[in-house]
């Protein structure tokens, strides 16, 4: 390098980004940036303005992708890569994802500012389309990245507006046949490593008061999202108990036992989540006087570890199958969709770990039960970490609630760990390995 | 009487009418009357038609009831009564309230084609607007039969079209001012008895091969129209268990637990049921991705005894107070209403129950859970028993299928019940008695 001290990330400059995105997308009631609409339109517009402002070299990709790139000694050397996306769920909060994007901007401005030259390049990418409320598919702007969307991937449709992908692409500047025809514009195995800073969307850290997260591994996750229970309908009063085929009292013994089933595997040493996130009786046919005959759910089951996902699986299998006979009733899965668990980086986590401690940001390691762009890489074998920063209210709502300071305490701690490893690891060569909880 | 010998009832005219009465009202999937609508009107024209035909006296009262009268020896004494309603719900079946009024006019018409001259009046009412699937109240003929219809009542609006009952009344014919200012077209001291013959709306006669019932009792029943329980939408990945505040789990344990309860009451001798007939999340905010917030529901219990509906209430606020606790969930079981159980005449029972034992015709006592318009005549002081007929698939659906069999071996017992109660008991001294299940 050609400055050895640890440059200062730009935090006003993130801060002043925070309020112009937030004054580009607050929609009455939240944060509106539709992957591939006007209101991710705008956000990217903006930060790709700022970097050419900033003197960056800043590129797309055909898929619109942003890269800006601070150049290293060597541009030939694999890069390290930072970011996350710009888009929002409809009326969702400023912070999930845009995050990631202002504190890589700000640890590439303090490193330019700074002078500090790498040994290879460093790259923010703002990754497009990563929400799945528009279309129904997750990671679009990662997939691409990485190389892995597909034609068939293209022609999916806009839920509202039944525009397909490629078109809303093609109206954002981009080429869709060129995603798939042409090679992407890093390969894996060019990337040395890929570290997304994002707000955690559950309360671990804000219960535990704890600044930052290191995240341990991504959760994948098996799924029945169109999920059915046929009963009989019947009069509530005129027909007894033991001549009921009641949809509703099968389903919630169902939403019952998983849960106890939950709690007997996590202690058991599982890591899992078990959720029962929509169960709702007809609209038009179930009455208060009639003993329910149709009941639509669904189920997720999230963990790190396949053998856990598996097991409840063997469990809800067996479950449904006494509650049948038990109750009269017949359930109906539907389709089972599955993504499978994403290791994140050993040696990437562990940088992550002394810099929160070098820095006194207090810190511990939690996996991720959402799914989220760098399982994409993680899964296309690029060394791949994550850093949460402690967040009010959930996500994919507008009373997401990051403190600023919690922020940038956060992006010191992404500076300093891509820092130290920019310096000190050599051009790509960590193996992939399970990040492990160690580091708690 | 003039002639002793048991009249015939008219079966003939009885099958003749429920085929006009189906051409009359099927909508090309089930049946429908509207409750003082035109499927309700073309009914009543159709059997006043019929009933003055035969020769009978035939008046409506101020609500258009249709009432249609054998006279007797004695006009004045107290008067034998049998009918029921003519209206159903969208789309029911054929035989729902309607097999009651032709079961009543094929008694009337058999004996007066034999020449009988009972010693007071046998009269047919034919009830309107039963269902309350029209408008949100339920009775309103037999209430006004028996001079219980308010002034309030008449301004009610009928769920689709926001047109009050009052006017409804108006454009059948009716007078809706003086139903409230007169008094009803028969006191309930001047009515020695009713008899309600009905179809069973459940499924135990059927399974148990029986032809008739003989109704020991008409449920009352304690309701929570609008319930709800509220926890915290969040994350299903990212929200740990411990950390959960889920509306579908805590909902779902207080189904599976008041299910419980209720076999262990009937397992110590109660007779009850317990239904929650709806049961669902937000229709926008749940989702497969999230733990649920919020879950409406409702509950139904039912009983004859009101002991048993106060002990199951009691465990359902116990039930209730726990979970909230457990689940960090506020459970809101919004307005209870009530109706009180029917206790049924004794007396009337037992003839009904010797009437079927002479025919040698099967039959067996059981309580009914589901509301009828003999409960008006019941908590008015009037005599009242009923008779189920067997039944298929339940009612208020156009899979409903009694027989045409069992309907003329249950009019049989109506026939000679009526005809044994009027020649052996003298006017009205019939005492109320709660009826028993001792001639099961």
């Amino acid at each position: 390098m050609i400055t050895v001290s640890l440059p200062v990330p730009d935090l006003t400059l993130a801060e002043t980004l925070f309020d112009q995105l937030f004054q580009l997308s607050f929609d009455g009631k939240g944060i509106t940036r539709e992957a591939y609409g006007p209101g991710e339109q705008r956000a990217h517009a903006l930060i790709q303005t700022i970097a050419i402002g900033l003197g960056f070299e800043v590129v797309t990709d055909h898929a619109m992708n942003l890269y800006v790139i601070l150049p290293g000694q060597d541009r030939t050397a694999p890069k390290i890569v930072t970011g996350s996306h710009l888009d929002s769920v409809p009326s969702g909060g400023n912070f999930d994802g845009t995050a990631g994007v202002l504190a890589g901007l700000a640890v590439l401005s303090g490193w330019k500012k700074s002078g500090t030259v790498p040994p290879c390049d460093l790259c923010l990418i703002a990754i497009r389309a990563e929400e799945s409320a528009w279309f129904p598919i997750s990671y679009l702007g990662s997939k691409t990245v990485l190389g892995k969307l597909t034609r068939e991937d293209l022609l999916i449709k806009r839920r509202d507006n039944q525009i397909s992908i490629a078109d809303h692409i093609r109206q954002c500047g981009g080429d869709p046949d060129k995603i798939v025809e042409q090679p992407p514009l890093f390969a894996a195995e060019n990337m040395r490593a890929f570290i997304e800073l994002h707000i955690e969307q559950g309360p671990v850290l804000e219960n535990e008061n704890i600044t930052v997260g290191i995240v341990s591994g991504i959760c994948g996750s098996l799924r029945y999202r169109f999920a059915s229970t046929r009963g009989q309908y019947a009069h509530s009063g005129a027909c007894p108990a033991g001549w009921r085929q009641d949809a509703v009292v099968a389903t919630a013994e169902l939403v019952t036992e998983m849960q106890r089933k939950w709690y007997e595997m996590m202690d058991a040493g599982h890591e899992l989540t078990v959720t029962f996130g929509r169960f709702s009786t007809d609209a038009v046919e179930a009455d208060m006087s009639k003993v329910s005959g149709h009941v639509e759910f669904c189920i997720d089951f999230r963990s790190r570890h396949q053998h856990s996902l598996l097991e409840i699986d063997r469990h809800l299998q067996k479950t449904i199958a006494a509650l049948s006979i038990k109750h009269g009733v017949t359930f109906a899965l539907g389709e089972q969709t599955s993504s499978p668990p994403a290791a994140l980086d050993k040696k990437l986590g562990q940088y992550l770990q002394q810099a929160a401690s070098e820095l006194n940001i207090s810190f511990r390691a939690l996996p991720s039960g959402a799914g989220h762009d760098c399982a994409q890489f993680a899964t296309c074998g690029v060394p791949a970490a994550m850093l949460f920063i402690r967040n009010q209210n959930g996500s994919h709502n507008p009373q997401e609630a990051m403190e600023l300071t919690d922020f940038n305490l956060a992006t010191e701690v992404l500076n300093k760990a891509l820092f130290d490893y920019a310096i000190r690891d050599s051009a790509r060569q960590t193996p992939r390995a399970e990040c492990q909880d160690e580091y708690k």
